[in-house]
């Protein structure tokens, strides 16, 4: 590693570099718990910039650990000790919406909800819609497969890809796909990116296809007493074929934890609500929302709060949407994982981390993607002790064997990142990860590219 | 390459073998215009065998064609001159149908149909439906990632895969995904398989995601006098923001040929007809079928038929249906193209390609699916001359520069086989190749999986 010579070759290139470290601390964290400075930060403007990083970083050996709003919850964006952040928030242009194609082409640094609300001035859709929508962005949407709530109806991140622009470790640029759909030209080695939280090269432009916004979108809020209603309810609508835009349950830590943070009108005292919603045409809304009713009803819910109006669905939003702020209040910190399991064990998954939470002697609320299985156990730290966050330890242990065992996935959205390293062996063969190492090693054979986490 | 010696240890092993060339000669061929005969053929019965013959095939350097029914279009299953044909066939079972998580799992040699039909039993849909639907099987359709009319609205076949598992060239056994719907644990390296055309792994086992099976389904023929009418009504459909589940076109040599192989009532003077089906709810798709008959009589429609009974939509289907035995009655052999272009492009790629076939004074008939821009050429040689082929090479040569300039690919859903092997360095960069031949040679350090196809 010879970062004097790395950073003189791209300063002689004029690139934006920082490394004071006033400037590099707040590089040094994303939002999982952990911490590593970096020695500097770079700011590429376009690709054939970072394609000089790269080029510059693998002669020189420097570990690139690409960044983009520093949103992980998995601490993918950390940098190896004595490593650079490559950070990709100035190339954040929308470069084309196409209306006759579908699609939408952009840079790693555009933010998902700038991409979402571009589509839909043009009446289109871009599904994926991870909970930091607001503040995160493409690049590390792609980096890690992001999902969020409207997975169960609308796939994840990596349905949406249809050509990228990919700078590999050695600083060649690729170029996979483009704006067809169909397409089987050559090896799938786009995918091999999306998801691999930037260990195998830098994602700098993706084409995603855009789908037709839905006409209608209605939501309600249903409460359930008992927490095996609300899961045989959602059984049930998969079963009458009905396909939710979302399925949002919160559990009754949860709700309380929010009613005590900015009240939103939740029970205290039921064990579980689920935030409906159903989208496509007018007339079909219509039916679903009614059949939904009836079949809510049907699996004892105690009560249904549906939305009439704009103002009405957003207050039914609140409460879901200040969860996190509402845990983050209530304690000095909280780990949340994203363990995911096949949808008919999510009501099992819930009570297997609430016994677990409670054994380890642990606040732990929950939130879970009905529809996809996904659930996210907050696990509240109060004292920030070593023996706390040995007990958080065990128990996050003890939730991901659960998830193992159900059939389940360490991550459904968040990725491995440092946070879930050393669980890889659990859920892989010797095989398998063996495997993953070849490409790694293959791609990057210097290793340079995030080389400290997942694997 | 050490054949006798290979042999012997499969056979010690008791697979089913055939070396009598009067066995073997049956799968020399597949549906292109290729012929290859292999030194043996191979059945396994299950994954331990798929290892067994991999793990010899490596080690004494014997090179394996993986081969489902036969049906590639560019000659994707025709073994390297003195190879091994693996034949799945045998490994045919639907394993599991999961109602409640929505997934099938499923060994490579089921046929795509089967699976369509015992998915609907359940109320269920499994979407990608190439033209060979009833006789391909899902592991040649993972090796291309297949299409079909439905990938417009649908997706093709990787949209619907959620765990695999693969035997790789070693013969080691790797496992990815699972049912869950959301996972991003560890690369991706199952989507690296998809459509890589057997030369990366043998895929021993799928688990593939189902939808619910659209309640109500409606199919119309419009007849256009003029092919850019046509075009210009499928654009205005899209910008409605309309997704039909299929938009078929046929052109008027298409109609004649099927007219005087299987009389269809297709019009005879008509440049261009479209079968668009629509589906979802009863009310969505009444609705949406009102607003596409008034757009294609916008756009000039000289007629529309639309079926009121299941009878009547069997009946519409049957001149597209048999457009492939018509083409065959219709000349000594044909070539099929797949170049797909982005949408927007597509009747300018279908006013080029006739530009060509009468520039080299061939007749060429045109299906397509317009949805995603996937044009279909078939181009008709009627004394198989050496001057004739040459013609025909020619003019393919021509319509692929052409779809590579409209911002196409090479390959839709056939895949690049043998057939367009040739023109690989015409749409990838240098690097982007290479990147594809480290992969290869990564995964395949032998090169014993196909490697004579692709690169």
């Amino acid at each position: 590693m010879n970062i004097t010579e790395f950073l003189n070759v791209l300063k002689k290139e004029k690139l934006e570099i920082y490394t004071d470290p006033s400037d590099t601390i707040c590089y040094s964290f994303d939002a999982a718990n952990f911490k590593e400075q970096p020695a500097a930060v770079i700011f590429p403007r376009n690709t054939q910039e970072v394609s000089l990083v790269l080029e510059a970083a693998n002669r020189f050996q420097v570990r690139v650990t690409p960044r983009g709003a520093g949103t992980s919850l998995a601490g993918g964006t950390i940098v190896t000790p004595g490593g650079v952040s490559l950070c990709l928030t100035r190339m954040d242009r929308i470069l084309e919406i196409d209306e006759e194609n579908l699609t939408a082409t952009v840079q790693p640094g555009v933010i998902t909800f700038d991409l979402h609300q571009a589509a839909e001035k043009k009446g289109l859709f871009y599904p994926p819609d991870p909970g930091s929508v607001k503040i995160s962005t493409i690049g590390g949407n792609l980096a890690v497969n992001a999902g969020g709530p409207h997975c169960f109806k609308y796939g994840v991140t990596k349905d949406y890809v249809l050509g990228m622009e990919v700078v590999l470790a050695n600083g060649k640029i690729v170029r996979f796909g483009g704006k067809v759909i169909k397409n089987v030209s050559g090896f799938d080695l786009g995918s091999l990116f999306i998801g691999s939280e930037g260990m195998l090269g830098v994602i700098t432009e993706a084409t995603l296809s855009l789908i037709p916004l839905p006409e209608e979108k209605r939501t309600m809020l249903v409460i359930y007493d008992d927490l095996n209603a609300a899961a045989s309810a959602v059984a049930d609508i998969v079963r009458k074929k009905i396909v939710p835009a979302t399925l949002e349950l919160m559990d009754q830590d949860s709700m309380r934890l929010i009613e005590s943070f900015r009240p939103a009108d939740l029970p205290l005292d039921a064990e579980a609500s689920i935030l409906i919603a159903i989208d496509g045409s007018f007339e079909q809304v219509t039916k679903e929302m009614k059949l939904v009713e009836q079949i809510c009803k049907n699996n004892g819910a105690r009560e249904l709060r549906v939305a009439r109006t704009k103002e009405e669905e957003a207050k039914l939003w609140e409460g879901r949407r200040s969860a996190n702020g509402a845990m983050s209040q209530a304690c000095k910190a909280f780990v949340v994982e994203d363990a995911t399991v096949p949808r008919s064990k999510l009501a099992e998954m819930i009570m297997k981390c609430k016994e677990i939470a409670v054994r380890y002697n642990l606040p732990c609320a929950i939130l879970g993607h009905c529809g996809d299985g996904n659930v996210h156990p907050h696990l509240l730290l109060q004292e920030l002790s070593a023996e706390e966050w040995e007990r958080v330890e065990r128990a996050v242990d003890e939730i991901f064997r659960a998830a193992l065992a159900f059939g389940g996935t360490l991550t459904g959205e968040h990725g491995i990142g440092l946070a879930k390293k050393k669980y890889m062996n659990w859920q892989f063969s010797p095989e398998t990860l063996e495997f993953m190492r070849l490409i790694k090693r293959d791609i990057d054979p210097n290793n340079i590219l995030n080389p400290h986490i997942m694997l």
